[in-house]
């Protein structure tokens, strides 16, 4: 049955450093019913990623002439592809996994139908073919032995990217069996996968997490050759002993990490930057001293990002799900429950307090429920 | 006729910082003649290379077990090839030519031939087989319409830096005519070069030197498309006119201007480190904050450096000369006379007061003297 009301949650100010209580508000808006063409989805889950940090930066001057996209919020020009910050008042945005509760006659969607789409932090929303276009919305189908979270996990855009990480290892890192590689935030959802392809390549793995039974997971479970605790006060001792030195670095982390890391870089080392989260909630990063070292190592800093692949996401997904399948990939999920926690969940990114990939659970009511 | 004692400059102290008038002392040490093996150089000219100031700093834990190398003070292993500092009491290390001026009746040389090596910051060197070989010393020849002193500039490692920048630009760079190429430290030995090779490449060049009088030089004799003065109060705003978004920047100077330079990166740009001379005198450089950029562009930067390629340099030098002498390479010499001058010369460089290669001439004397 159709509710009067429900809630979304705007961004009510940009936040300079940290997110804070009072960066989101809850907004309570009418529920409509859907026109013969239109369908309304029930938001089940969000997924979090720690790029959305810099979704609420204002980016403006980081948009160039002439830039076009089909959706709302991906600017494509010929040699730019950017994101629209979330603008203040604005739902915030995010991917989200939901199940048409009502359609139309005429719509595209039956009731009972899965959806995936960018529809952000919110419990209802009302789709029309311009929000199914932009907001990137389609049906899904879980594969089998998945679970339907995954579709937001590792068959979703954080999984891709560490697909693409195959990609980035393979063709730009160059990885060969026998070399080291490291990854950074190696408990999470990206680098939980970044961790596991570089067994399959046959890579020496270490990774690095935040707490002690996050490196026992990547050790126990995923099976890197050394995980280490970079809140350990002997990190670099550690990272010095069991790295030595490294050929690729699987880099999310960014900062003071990355900074330490280029004075452990083999000749011709390769660094992926995947992510900086880190430095997502400084607006006065520290910055990358010991970047000379670049020069007598011939080493290189390459950045990397999931969009350039957007088109080839369904063939990735298929052996993603393959390989879920075989159990070649294992993953965790760290599920908060209710919207109103979702700002906490974002935190928690930050703060470290996820392992694998964190979602929010939008309704919190008794098991049973999807 | 043989003097009876001659000088040399040795490191006195570690400079932390800027080289200081203490960083140097004076010495006078005995002549010695040659048996019938040996022959004695007298050193005519000194190479004054920005990456000096590298050479100063204890690197001991920079090398790695098992380290070993044919030269004094280059260290090769099978992964890294790192230089060894300059000791305390220690003749500073540089590039020089010069004339033997005695000769034993058994040694490979005879008075007059031009020799070039890593003969350092004095007067006369014994030549013995060791020091031919650990000192990398041999005969030169000047190739026809080149200068003696190109030996030491586009025909040295200054040059040979530059020439590889053509592998650089063109392998790892990938420059396509079109494109725009930054080149900062431009009007100094190595960016000069750099900046003809990506205009006969037919790249759009800009140049970023440090008075307008360099940025003159390149524009109308190197022909730059635009050469922009980084002291200028409009620096950032001249970047932005002139430069836009680069595709290859290929960096002598690191710190502030690469970091802002991160935030002109066209998609996919390439950053060729070639050094970083802004921060070669800074204890503590400040470090690249704006390397998060990297990301959302696909980026890389990547170091370079000419010892790569020693084995190349012989190829290299006779094309080299050919464009020297079909007049497609241009050059100029900032000369500084007296042994006494070495450390002020050296100064120079990371004061920017140098346009073009910077040579110390060791002996004071009138016009006729080689």
């Amino acid at each position: 049955m159709a509710p009067s009301t429900f809630t979304q949650i705007v961004l009510a100010e940009r936040p300079t450093e940290y997110i804070l209580p009072s960066t989101f508000e809850k907004k309570t808006v009418p529920y409509v019913s859907p026109n013969d063409n239109q369908a309304v989805v029930q938001v089940d889950y969000l997924s979090m990623e720690p790029a959305m940090r810099g979704w609420l930066n204002d980016q403006r001057s980081y948009v160039p002439p002439g830039a076009q996209s089909t959706c709302s919020w991906l600017i494509r020009s010929p040699t730019r592809f950017v994101r629209r910050a979330v603008q203040i008042g604005e739902v915030m945005r995010s991917a989200v996994l939901g199940r048409i509760v009502e359609a139309g006659k005429d719509s595209a969607f039956n009731v009972g139908d899965v959806v995936k789409g960018y529809l952000g932090w919110t419990e209802y929303v009302l789709l029309d073919d311009e929000i199914i276009k932009t907001k990137q919305v389609s049906k899904v189908d879980v594969p089998p032995k998945a679970e339907l979270l995954d579709l937001l996990g590792v068959l979703g855009s954080s999984g891709m990217t560490a697909y693409f990480v195959r990609s980035g290892l393979y063709d730009v890192g160059k990885i060969k069996a026998g070399e080291t590689l490291v990854v950074s935030g190696a408990a999470g959802a990206v680098g939980s996968v970044a961790c596991q392809l570089g067994k399959i390549r046959g890579a020496r793995v270490i990774g690095i997490a935040g707490s002690d039974d996050k490196c026992s997971w990547l050790k126990d479970e995923l099976g890197v050759d050394a995980a280490l605790n970079y809140k350990s006060a002997t990190f670099h001792d550690d990272f010095r002993k069991h790295v030595g030195f490294f050929d690729v670095f699987f880099d999310n982390v960014g900062g003071e990490i990355l900074d330490f890391a280029l004075t452990r870089m083999n000749k011709d080392a390769r660094i992926l930057l995947s992510g900086a989260i880190s430095d997502y909630n400084k607006s006065k990063p520290s910055g990358l001293r010991n970047y000379q070292l670049l020069i007598a190592t011939r080493a290189k800093i390459q950045g990397f990002i999931v969009l350039d692949y957007v088109d080839q996401w369904p063939a990735a997904g298929a052996e993603m799900a393959a390989w879920l399948a075989e159990g070649k990939i294992k993953r965790k999920f760290t599920v908060v429950e209710g919207l109103d926690h979702a700002t906490d969940a974002l935190s928690m990114l930050y703060s470290g307090g996820n392992t694998g990939k964190t979602i929010v659970k939008v309704r919190t009511m008794k098991k049973g429920n999807l």
